[in-house]
């Protein structure tokens, strides 16, 4: 039995749903037993001749001056680890620390297995889709969605895109938007839903009733079929409001139905402000170790050495660096306080420019964007042309009918301008629109 | 006519080779007008809320203290460039700085885009086979090779690789592998030729005679079929004997024939001794700026966003830290002389170690790496596990035949001693093998 086999029979009868759902590129993909993994084998040997690192020969970088002076302040050690190739899978203490960091709150929360750490948490979500998408397979995404989405999930595998309505003809948002849109599709056939909260663009996150009824339908969707569900947390922990859990709803669904699986995809991007630094995690329900955790790691190892060699070593000691700091914890904190002081600044400025002949605002709460649904009759990429030329205001169209506002760029006392100037702008296009369209 | 059929149009016009060798992904995939498309059009408005990134309102990253203190000799510049998301094809002072760099010694060459910058080589590797692989579509390697690219072209994209025999059986490198495969192949068929030069593992880069028929020989191919090849210039630079051309074929390859599409993937990993940063460059054969090459950036790009969001903008000013400086070209040439004297090393104490009995070396002039051909009754990876085993010594097996020197990660002094060991542990396999099969 070749590698492959050996790992696709444990998968086949560890997690059958988890089987049922593998595209054909996840079938087939393994980590093979070449390089790096003969160069883990040789690690600590007198002459390691195995890999083309150039080192001292002793396992430690020959830098070059130019590079080791630019991060003069990372010490021999982490430089070291700095401008060697990373483990494919990542630094061991970075997918420690960041496994502790977000189980941290929650010690009664069931097993999951360590992080593998990606290039970006876009990698992430592609890896995910590797895993699970390609032709013939549905991804149930709540709409309006990041377009991302799209091309990751859709135009790189030939999976089909189903946007979900993700709210109510009253802007409510709809705990049942996913499994609504499952139903349709035909019974028993594995199905990817992308839970994105807090959302981009919506800047949503349920409450505890929501929550409750959103897991509940997804329960429901996982007895007529394999469902997995991608949950894309890029905007973890950013949330404003007392009673709104920040809680990823991973841990809600680890182990919550035999055919249910999900995926956690996170990133240190919006939680340590470190966006260059392109640092994603994809965590798996199930304790690393097992025979299980070993079989997906092999093909999660397998997909990025193929697709980008290792995640980047030197973003990850910059990380680390940030992690073992006992204030890393108050200063991701301030962050997030100061995301909120610019949430309810933005808040109160919608609330007191509110105008339902230009817009609604879609309920936000949580994450770093709010989104106007614009009155029928403007158009969301010409507002947003507009809005450019003539307010130096510059928001993204989603759709024909979305503008996303990006309060996080912002700064908190430029935000009512922002607001009284988009509300002005959208308010000349609608006048002229009207005097255009009751023109003879 | 949407965006993707407009530059599709213009590639089938402008390139018609590269046209038909385009994958299915290749066609489909093109750069979404979405949000970094439109942050691009909103930069320097006073207010941009396009991009979900933690700004000070004015375009400035807001650090975390922690992540700054790591970095703390960037400069607020560089800072905030290295903490901001890089641009999707990367930082333009990058892009032209890598161009200058590598076309420097030849001011008289054709046209070349400027580089796209990857999250390492292998994502570069990876982007053409996304461009170019696919089921149905064949690869054509000289062997031995590489295992990875079965990986990036065979398991994920569905292409065939297709194995050269690059020594014949003098174990004299042969100029015509690839197109001697590609003969083989049914006419008007589109192939992609993966040219790794030098070469892993072999080590070895062409005379001015064997690039001369090198050339000529893919010339002739392109007569019957596109042709796009795909050149692997990982290990560039690194020639260490006066007579062998040190240049990437690339250049000698654009505009050799209208049918032949050279593709460079370079990167920063060894010239700059920096594997841990993951900075790789794609450059293409045609000049920017073009209808041809904005048509074929905007699928790069597409395919970047898709894939890994962004290349990582931390490695990227980290490496431009290093390209500024006056001596940098000093330091590298330093790095060519230290890999040179291991190399010289090497071959001296292969040559006083030969032994036809156990395995003949095969020809290296280049690169990091020596191969050592066993002789029949050896097993290359039980020969690499004896020897990690009994001599403490690591080497990577690649197929049943062949071990592979990492010479770039042994210090000088200690090189004869891993070519005694290696030479003592073949020996004993020998004899013990001898010795079972000729047992009752």
């Amino acid at each position: 039995m070749s590698g492959v086999d050996a790992i696709n029979e444990v998968i086949a009868r560890e997690a059958p749903a988890l089987w049922s759902a593998l595209s054909p590129l996840g079938r087939t993909c393994f980590y093979p037993p070449d390089i790096p993994f003969q160069a883990a084998q040789a690690r600590g040997k007198r002459f390691n001749a195995t890999i083309g690192q150039i080192t001292d020969g002793a396992g430690r970088i020959l830098p070059l001056p130019a590079i080791a002076e630019a991060l003069g302040r990372f010490g021999d050690d982490d430089l070291n680890r700095a401008l060697l190739y990373s483990p494919i899978d990542g630094l061991p203490e970075l997918r420690e620390r960041w496994h502790a960091w977000h189980r941290l709150a929650s010690q009664e929360l069931p097993p999951s297995s360590l992080p593998v750490v990606t290039c970006g948490l876009t990698h992430g979500l592609a890896l995910a889709a590797d895993l699970f998408g390609g032709s013939g397979r549905t991804v149930v995404v709540p709409a309006p969605f990041w377009g991302n989405y799209r091309q990751i999930f859709g135009i790189r595998t030939g999976a089909t895109v189903l946007p979900a309505p993700a709210y109510d003809e009253e802007r409510r948002w709809r705990p049942t938007a996913l499994a609504d849109a499952i139903a349709e599709l035909p019974a028993g056939e594995p199905v990817v839903a992308v839970l994105n909260v807090p959302s981009n663009p919506g800047g949503y996150s349920p409450t505890v009733a929501e929550r409750r009824l959103l897991v509940e339908s997804l329960i429901r969707v996982a007895d007529t079929r394999p469902l997995v569900v991608v949950c894309d947390d890029a905007y973890s922990g950013l949330v404003f409001e007392p009673d709104i859990p920040a809680g990823s709803l991973f841990w809600e669904l680890i182990g919550s139905h035999p055919n249910l699986v999900p995926i956690r995809i996170a990133g240190s991007t919006k939680e340590f402000v470190f966006f260059g630094g392109r640092v994603g995690f994809v965590t798996f329900p199930w304790a690393s170790g097992t025979p299980l955790m070993d079989a997906i790691e092999n093909k999660v190892r397998g997909l990025i050495r193929a697709g980008v060699g290792s995640p980047t070593a030197l973003s990850q000691i910059t990380l680390l660096q940030a992690m073992r700091r006992d204030d890393a914890a108050e200063q991701v904190r301030k962050v997030v306080e100061l995301m909120a002081a610019r949430y309810r600044v933005l808040r109160a400025a919608l609330d007191q420019h509110a105008d339902p002949s230009l817009f609604r605002v879609l309920p936000f709460n949580s994450g770093v964007f709010a989104v106007l649904e614009l009155a029928p009759g403007l158009h969301a990429n010409e507002a947003r042309l507009e809005l450019l030329e003539s307010r130096d205001v510059g928001l993204v169209s989603i759709g024909d009918r979305y503008l996303r506002v990006a309060f996080c760029s912002i700064d908190e006392h430029a935000i009512p301008e922002l607001v009284e100037r988009t509300v002005a702008g959208l308010r000349e296009i609608a006048a002229r629109t009207t005097l255009t369209s009751s023109a003879p």
